[in-house]
């Protein structure tokens, strides 16, 4: 028997893209600083203005939003409709693990990179501060449901939780996801037990 | 409490188009036939070597799939994901339910047609024939849940039952609802109640 713990906020995730420094100077030129146009949901990040172009062995995809700050290694973030019109297999996978995750190249414009692995299908999770954690008896990588109440619902099951004092509470899902539920960023759902 | 009732085999259904003989007809020449070239799960139906191009208001799907033999009324069955990028938002409904959904404009190599409705997202279904529906004590309309077990399980809920003596075992999908649990064709899920 499932019980209902508390209602979270969604945040939907289209594909996007995270740069090492090494990588951005290569797209985009030497000493090159990302231009910030928009806060995400999570403290620090923000959407950039700058893009790339995306190819894979079957096709491209191009105006990939870049996500700052630059991180410690490259990360390209899709969804699986996008996966098989760029013709790549990633595994479903938590940020930064890519270990045997495929590749793909990116284009700047003043570059390019041969991404050697980094593409993965981005694993759902729920963000939440420990006061929220304990609250609701909750830990860091417990496992969760989520109840999506719509004429197309469903139940997420394998929804791992994330504790940290830098995340506000917030469902992270793909387009994949949302669109399958037809649920959009900062609509609520519900965390079972 | 769902009791498990019976495995069924997963039919996924990319974007494409039913057309009535008119709409037919100014598409591709008078009196034109579509050629078959895959027969699908339901007996008669099958994928025509002919595409359309969907134009809508934000953007373009190119060789769009036909779905014959032809019918009353055309009919655009599209993803979520689909409609965002053609910019249409159309109602999930049961095939052939029409009344208050948006139209697109049709492509053909001899003509073009604007629908001035029938555009849908399709509502997840499962086919079963009379025998199999009396064997577990379901009957036409009734709802179900369908669990699916894997690394992005989720159980399904509003699964409409569909019971006909034309139409074998399958639960029918689009592809946001299959990438968004990595299902493919002739995968098996398993029918709660």
């Amino acid at each position: 028997m499932d019980n209902f713990l508390l209602e979270v906020p969604v945040g939907v995730s289209g594909r996007h893209v995270h740069l090492s420094k090494e990588h951005l100077n290569i797209l985009f030129g030497n000493d090159y600083e990302l231009t910030p146009i928009k806060d995400l949901g999570q403290p620090g990040q923000y959407a950039a203005k700058e893009t790339v172009t995306i190819i894979g062995p079957k096709g491209i995809l191009e105006k990939v939003r870049i996500i700052g700050p630059t991180r410690s290694a490259s990360q390209v973030e899709l969804s699986k409709t996008d996966c098989f019109k760029v013709g790549v297999n990633p595994p479903v996978r938590d940020s930064g693990v890519h270990e045997g995750s495929p590749g793909c190249i990116l284009v700047g414009p003043e570059g390019v990179v041969k991404l050697e692995k980094g593409v993965i299908i981005a694993s759902r999770h729920i963000h939440m501060l420990p006061e929220d954690a304990e609250k609701y008896g909750l830990k860091d990588k417990d496992m969760v449901k989520v109840k999506v109440d719509n004429e197309r619902g469903l139940v997420f099951e394998n929804v791992l939780v994330r504790v940290s004092t830098t995340s506000g509470l917030e469902f992270h899902i793909d387009t994949d996801e949302a669109n399958a539920c037809l649920l959009k960023t900062n609509d609520s759902v519900k965390v079972l037990r």
